[in-house]
């Protein structure tokens, strides 16, 4: 979609430095981005590509104003006011309202107004959809289902169990939610599974990304609050419940029973034991493993950092030996002790602060 | 389903404290159940919540029964007794049997009796389905695929290439079985695909998780024995075995060829390297990576626990200079056994053995 | 299918020991390989299963020849020459040419010559497949989508977006190629989704493993080059880049904006951050981060062998102390120094190099 930089300013609360008539139609990098197309810049590191660009506006921080060839919008947050408005230049496919013949939505499914169910989709008999939502092709809702008003299924998602889901929610192909978590008793011959009879809660403003799985609690909800972000392949096993506006990127495991609490960023590949609690903004670093609850708000990590292989054998061996370095070292301090005792004249040992 | 104390004492061999005629119709936890619904206390820490219990009734061991203020099951595992109670008071929904309007059965597959084939599905020519197997809404079985009496796929499960699933498997939404495994044979102008032409052969009782694969072999098959459980995005990689009764946890990885004995738990994220043995009964706590055959019975670990990103970085940066540490201590010992030879009146030096 | 070794040695240019009348059909593995079934010995560590072969014939090093007791095919690399045969004695399941009755092909889509669409699959009406594409059954092809001549999607394959595939692909079940990548703006009142508007873009011969996750570039695209290889559970974030030939095993994970380059091989479950560069040929063993960008050639890891758990305590708590080694170490360098000062008849202090 089109649209005038006088128009956007205003519609956003920005000012402009430039010609209002001028027009931007898409999105761009401010190294590529042609004369109809808005880039941004939020990062200092690419200030240096201000004097080259030739994009049709720029999105910038007033300090950058001056620098800039081009038009400029000015924000105070460069980086969503571009958000905002390239969902203006960039809006979300639209699919027509109304069942595709080859879907299938059974007797007793509810459908609010200008509901979507795609092609090759199955709607359950215990299915509420709100207005405007969108169900992709290929998706499959069995159980007790409710999903809010404007929310979007893009396509192959998967909704069984018991599910709510609030509102404006977007979720992203092969996610899995309500399936049963991994609930095992043992028993003299083997494990008996323990029947999930819990759901799983989604607020208002929640993403879910590719293949991420979300498991029904076992008997409580496993609960995703307002504003929750969630990357590709996460999984997120039952009880487990994260507070608002917290993001984890890819892969990363959440272990049953664990709070996570509000504005908490968990990176890449982390991993968190179950049945422990995660304070509001903690922020923890990509691959550490969350083995204990934290209490306080900060950021942690216990990634290793990759080094040569031929390096990091010889470290490892010393790692796996480190007891050893340990023991040494407490008998050179003795027997230091005993030798300084021996040949200090004054026959004063060393303070034992120094050495334990 | 509502069921009666009395009977459900019988049913399951427990001794009952309270009276036979109170109904429980559902389960809740020890802190919130109300008086129709049945609880369970098995981990001695929630002890305490027992006083204020207001459960229908409590699964529980015989020495917490005094202390139970509403009637008593008691178990000797009272999970595994809350277990199997809970399966009659929540059975699993049933699928109608037949086969969905909207489901391709290809002419050629063989159906038993009972059997259920739900919205969306697709069923090949050559998959053979046993007594009451339920093929839930958008699953694809196409290949040589044999599904044992009583098995149930939930939804969008999919089998391909050569897949043969035993007896009561429940098999979660995204899991794949029978896809190619990763063979590769490196060659002047890059890689040559080497054909995976085995199977997938799953034993009785066997539950595998959402967005699980388990590839098919190269040339033989991949195993997975009765009882096993497998947790969600759990990768399974070609030809490798699992024993009896093994349990694995999320996100785990296993590599090529590895043999897994019996017994055998594997917690989240676990990574193991290809072409190795675990021995039954071994157990890997979470984010471990296995890359030797562990041939002894026991636990075993090296995940590292997350700390204060400020403290891991120098963590970090002495653990890459361990050599450094060692070869510094080294020097300290030749000096200091030089100095204590010079030193010590009697001439002695310090026994050898403690120096290295 | 079968075929007479006469026949295979000239089509791939082999020498051949032996009848070139025996006929194949199948193959095998060294040790259980039948008369009708071909083998091969690539790996020295199986010579010693030669002697007992009973298979058809074994592609193997002219080295091995002399010692093998059944007709052989002999080859300058045995793996990839088996790999070729094996292709052609067990071809990939052809699915009948043309639109299954069940599946929904919508009006626009554009289908080359020999173009099969598998039951229950969707082709929206933005699609482009080339000549000879197979669509597998349920597969959900939704957006702006070309796929090249000859590829294969296996089954249930989602490609939703802006997404472009080359000849000859490969793609395996659960596989999601196009889906938004993970962008946020974080702001006052909570996070922006930052539109992600690029494509994702993959050249000929790739090979995508089942429920494998390649995301859409935020403004430009995510790029796979000719021949790469991607396992199972393996994500790309957006706007990474993948040099030709390289090739990932499973539950890798790859940041946002990272350019990996040609040749690199990246073992399971190894995590590689943002906004960083692998060069050409780097390979990185499992379970490593790769936290900076790696500019030579060579093998890297930062991976952890699991031992005994009491052990790894134990290591894991010195670790975590390791500063205050270092520190009692560097107090008595001092302490010596101090004593070999005075007790030193030369007066002389040890060698600075040797203390630091």
């Amino acid at each position: 979609m089109a649209a005038r930089l006088g128009e956007l300013a205003g519609r956003f609360g920005l000012a402009l430095s430039g010609d209002p008539d001028v027009v931007v139609s898409g999105v761009g990098t401010l190294q590529d981005a042609g004369p109809g197309e808005l880039a941004f810049l939020a990062n200092p590191r690419y200030r240096k590509l201000l004097a080259d660009c030739r994009a049709g506006c720029v999105v910038l921080a007033a300090a950058d104003a001056p620098a800039c060839p081009v038009p400029a919008l000015i924000a105070d947050n460069p980086y969503a006011s571009y958000a905002r408005i390239a969902a203006v230049l960039h809006p979300p496919p639209v699919q027509a309202a109304g069942v595709h013949p080859s879907a299938v939505v059974e007797p007793g499914a509810v459908l609010g107004p200008g509901v979507s169910v795609g092609a090759q989709a199955y709607v359950g008999a215990s299915v509420v959809l709100g207005a405007g939502v969108t169900i992709g092709p290929g998706c499959v809702l069995d159980g007790a289902i409710a999903v809010g008003e404007g929310s979007r299924l893009v396509a192959r998602v998967t909704l069984v169990g018991s599910v709510t889901i609030g509102r404006r929610a977007l979720i992203h192909p092969g996610a899995v939610l309500g399936a049963d978590g991994f609930g095992l008793a043992p028993d003299r011959d083997g494990w008996v599974k323990v029947p999930q009879v819990g759901g799983v809660r989604v607020g208002d403003d929640v993403e879910i990304g590719a293949n991420t799985t979300v498991d029904r609690g076992a008997i409580g909800d496993t609960v995703l609050a307002d504003g929750v972000k969630l990357d590709n392949q996460i999984q997120i096993a039952h009880n487990v419940s994260i507070g608002r506006g917290s993001a984890l990127a890819a892969q990363v495991g959440v272990s049953g029973s664990t709070r996570i609490g509000a504005g908490v960023l968990l990176a890449g590949q982390v991993g968190v034991a179950g049945h422990i609690e995660i304070a509001d903004r903690v922020v923890v670093l990509g691959s550490t493993s969350v083995t204990n609850s934290i209490r306080e708000a900060g950021e942690y990590a216990s990634m290793l950092p990759g080094v040569r292989s031929t390096s990091w054998r010889r470290i490892v061996a010393r790692l796996q030996r480190i007891e050893e370095l340990h023991q040494r070292l407490k008998a050179l301090e003795k027997t230091l002790d005993k030798t300084t005792r021996v040949t200090d004249p004054a026959g004063q040992a060393p303070d034992d602060g120094e050495n334990t």
